[in-house]
């Protein structure tokens, strides 16, 4: 897949440009947070999946349920769900608590890579690609379908026993701004508009993410809030990545700053799961969200 | 607009088709009664109305909020949204618990109207019709917009003093299901394919909203199932109704049965409102939802 090539090697870029000269022992021990930093990314993005799959089973009427399952597992996956469990886990919560979040994070986001991969003609290279296995029509129609099931997986996954109602509610506020008007809302500074046609969704739907896993996992306001913010910059670092290779200059230097004010935010945190959180910002991890089924 | 007239000659020739011969006192009676009871859903509609204005206000930046505004407000009005007020206050709630669910129902409709205004060029006459006042790319994105608004909309309506959480989880769960998958899968009987085109969203979300508006009015089990059921046909009849015209055999028996069964679930409740909100289904009172605005 062009995009996922194009977004790795762009990846790997950054991060020898902030990892010079490594060698003998450090570059071993950096390969190694590398690997388990992936491993927890793709553990992660895993249990998506798999929550995915028993919740879209390919099922009667064929007609309805074989495009809905390709829709929702042929566009790449995007680090917005998974960091939405990251953040649940960073601040103590358990994996399960965000799984559902995320797997509708995801519904959403493959809703949105449906319109703009039909609909998008005059798209910045590199155009996302989708194998197209039914009508336009079905798949915009299908894709309209999957939206709204995001938000019924998330409503149901009420659970009296631990009384999350109240956060489950603040979780689908979070997620409908993120891909209703706010994302419309195009932000006036200049930084924003530089990568104006990365889309402010994947912007909000990260910064969302990571609000709704802090939600979900228990964290107080400020923690919410921080990695809120966190969850901005790395949406910020993948939508321009996602369209680097035109207009490169001054993107690099954009990239670090949203980074480091990125980890900034996480300098409150005193958990063992910062470093693994951090690595989607700072680089190797990210690569998983652009690989495809 | 042409839809609403059609509708409404309909609507009259199948009143007239049930009540024959009709003169002095009891025409006079049933004169005030359809009167009555237009004012009953015309105050309805007022107060969705002036709730969605405030929701949706023009402000800045109006490249965003002026065609959600036009497209909030430019469809024609659906029953579904008045249904699920009536259907509150037949179970004994206030108008405002379920202000907002009908709101967010027409917000849903909305977004289904642009869609399908703009998509279905094939569609049988007559078409919706709608001022295209913007791109057709900035319709559809704001369209796409609209829907997650009315889950925020929903989300956001938690009332600790009510202690409604539950309530609007399962509310959000009857509407994503309306929108979503279960209205893409087509009835396998012959009277639903009859009225295929007229789409199966019309019908589940009259479905919807007044299980909506039993849920958030306080009903037991058995009102929301029944209420439920007299929304299905509601719709199916408002369904049918927006496309006469073309191949009418059969469809006037057809509205004739589902009119009888929809009333069959009102028997079941002992309430003053039971006149009004089977004015739904009997004729003159659908008029209003086809009235733009």
């Amino acid at each position: 897949m062009a995009s996922a090539h194009i977004s790795i090697s762009r990846i790997n870029l950054s991060h020898r440009s902030i990892s010079p000269g490594l060698s003998g022992k450090r570059r071993y021990t950096t390969i190694a947070r590398v690997a388990q930093n992936q491993s927890y990314w793709e553990s992660i993005q895993s249990d998506i999946d798999s929550h995915l799959k028993k919740a879209i089973p390919i099922r009667e009427p064929l007609t309805v349920f074989e495009p809905m399952h390709h829709l929702t597992f042929s566009p790449p996956r995007t680090s917005a769900s998974a960091l939405c469990v990251a953040a649940c886990e960073l601040v103590g919560g358990n994996r399960a608590d965000a799984i559902v979040a995320a797997s509708a994070i995801h519904l959403m986001h493959a809703d949105i890579y449906v319109h703009d991969n039909m609909l998008l003609t005059d798209r910045v290279e590199p155009r996302p690609t989708i194998p197209h296995k039914f009508e336009p029509q079905i798949e915009l129609m299908t894709g309209d379908g999957i939206m709204p099931f995001g938000f019924e997986l998330l409503a149901g996954s009420i659970d009296p026993a631990s009384n999350n109602a109240d956060k489950i509610l603040r979780v689908i506020i979070e997620i409908s701004r993120a891909i209703g008007s706010e994302a419309m809302v195009s932000d006036q500074d200049y930084e924003a508009n530089i990568d104006q046609s990365s889309g402010q969704q994947i912007h909000r739907l990260h910064e969302s993410g990571a609000a709704c896993g802090a939600i979900l996992g228990g964290g107080n306001e400020e923690e919410i809030e921080r990695l809120k913010k966190f969850g901005l910059y790395a949406g910020k670092i993948q939508g321009l990545l996602n369209k680097m290779g035109k207009n490169e200059e001054g993107k690099i230097e954009l990239i670090e700053k949203w980074r480091a004010l990125a980890l900034k935010e996480l300098e409150h945190f005193d958990s063992k799961k910062i470093e693994e959180i951090s690595s989607i910002v700072t680089g190797d991890s990210l690569k998983f969200s652009c690989v495809g089924n």
